[in-house]
């Protein structure tokens, strides 16, 4: 039976989400797909990196992080101060990254440069933080090429519902022309609720408290979120680099209760929509929000869910909708690129 | 640049689009997939089976077929008088078969006898022909296994939409727990006007003269096509081979347009639904109409569309829609399947 050493970098709760599902599955993926996972190392920016050849104890490590101590507390293990040089130690052992630290739309860093270095040492790399795909997914591409090794970020658009693998590998030798999604949970509630007669602020307080918005809500409530999504699925489908900027963005900060109610009233619904449509050799690209009929299959898509809609040649519409977001619902997408990477070797 | 020698079995429409696609997407396949189809086999049941080892003219057999003319009028070709023998006689230099003769449900011939002759000789099979997966799915799947092929049915359940590769390797890792779909264009048609206030034989009628129902639609009326999908879901899916007479089967036929009134005004949608659900280890299989919801995904679904909403561990429910039918969209799930073979070699 094949075996893969993985390394785990970042570990809150998407991280700690695959370790679970690492334990939960483990005897699924002997069972099914022949393989078994060692989870060799973790890092936090707190504890640096850890790395145990023989696996880690993940109840143990789980325990260490809900009690916020230091998971160099696990015995046994080697130690660096930070992530990168631990992957720059461990490149030769090591299989698989899972790079999971947090969003950084600015650099994208650490997790480019955690990235970079995995799959310079031709470790294979799995990923749900947008950051990198959204600012480099054809550099990172092209490296991993280069190292013959393979970089997946299934996660980054609506987590572990199936969406990049679906265009990529169930969709394939389609030419997709067109992609309209719901990619963001957190204003979909938002407006789902204010369809439903509520106020913005209302709501918005509301979600946070629930834990569906940040104490900062930015990120979500202006489409930075969502254009990050964009960025990936640009360069994914339609293998174009398009730069922050080139999206034309709009939040839903100023969509007032009367606006809602004259959509309503009209038989649409506002949603926040990314889209990207080819149109003469260019890709344009926006983020913002979009009265759809109630006959379009994405105006239905109520709360923190998500949903794609792909146009193309030979399928017409398809639709995908799922969860967008949660700590197994992410995992899970993690789960699925590794699966991914275990077949094809 | 590998070259895949492919024989399509049926030179319906189902066969022809597949053949028109090798047309249209061959520059893309060598471009994105690094691979080559060269047509070499056709076969209907009027013309017997004809091969070319250096390729056929694929506008010329469509032209033929067009005009209703023998296929060996083609220059150049061995002919055999069925495709029985034909395949047997070139399994060892046909790569893929293509199975697309039509589905029938009494005992899946003549397309399992092909299916179980071109695996027995070490070829892949795709096929868009129900029978033979929803009649003996474990037994293919084994024989395939045993002789090092592959054997893969995207297009026989939704077409080209993306289901079983979404499941399979989209979903990879997660545990489903309950399926539920619309997975007949004719019926989801007939009820989609019927909700806007028509009769069920007047729908029909219109249905049958736009070629989306037969002169017969029994196989669709009543619920046997879903039936077939569903039993193909029940083993690719759950690993269960269920008999045809395990599904509890109830068509459309007899829905007044009083209970489709009574539905709607109770805000509610009747939908011919087949479901799949894992109950204390036994797989309880339907296909059935059932008052859905405006809430739920399937309910809004018009028109020939199809969907299916995939419940699981981890990842909630999961909701494909998409074009279930049709010349290129059967041909698209075909070519997935072919790619998919060519990818993994």
């Amino acid at each position: 039976m094949k075996q893969f050493h993985l390394s785990i970098v970042g570990f809150g709760t998407v991280g700690q989400g695959l370790a679970e599902l690492l334990v939960s599955k483990q005897d699924m993926l002997r069972v099914n797909y022949d393989f078994e996972v060692v989870l060799a190392g973790v890092a936090t920016a707190h504890s640096g990196f850890i790395y145990r050849e023989e696996g880690l104890d993940i109840p143990l490590l789980l325990e260490l992080a809900a009690h916020r101590r230091p998971l160099q507390e696990h015995p046994e293990v080697k130690h660096w101060d930070t992530a990168l040089e631990g992957i720059e130690a461990i490149g030769q052992w090591g299989d698989v990254l899972a790079e999971v630290t947090g969003t950084n739309l600015r650099d994208a860093e650490p997790g480019i440069s955690h990235i970079r270095t995995a799959l310079s040492r031709g470790m294979h790399v799995i990923t749900a933080n947008k950051g990198p795909g959204a600012l480099a997914a054809a550099e990172l591409s092209a490296l991993a090429q280069k190292h013959g090794a393979q970089l997946r970020m299934e996660s980054t658009v609506m987590a572990g519902t199936p969406v990049l693998s679906t265009i990529r590998e169930g969709m394939a030798g389609v030419h997709v022309t067109a992609i309209r999604g719901i990619l963001n949970g957190t204003t979909n509630y938002i407006l789902s609720a204010m369809a439903a007669g509520r106020s913005y602020s209302e709501v918005l307080t509301e979600a946070q408290a629930q834990g569906y918005a940040e104490a900062d809500p930015t990120a979500d409530v202006e489409g930075y979120d969502a254009v990050a999504k964009t960025l990936i699925l640009a360069s994914l489908v339609f293998g174009q680099s398009l730069r922050l900027e080139q999206v034309v963005r709009q939040g839903i900060t100023t969509i007032t209760q009367e606006q809602m109610q004259k959509a309503i009233d009209s038989g649409k619904r506002i949603k926040l929509i990314a889209s990207l449509t080819q149109k003469e050799g260019t890709l344009e690209a926006q983020v913002e929000p979009v009265e759809l009929p109630l006959s379009d299959p994405l105006a239905r898509v109520d709360g923190v869910m998500n949903a794609i809609t792909i146009s193309s040649d030979s399928l017409a519409e398809v639709t995908v909708i799922g969860p967008g977001a949660g700590r197994l619902v992410t995992g899970q997408g993690l789960l699925a690129d590794l699966i991914a990477i275990a077949q094809s070797k």
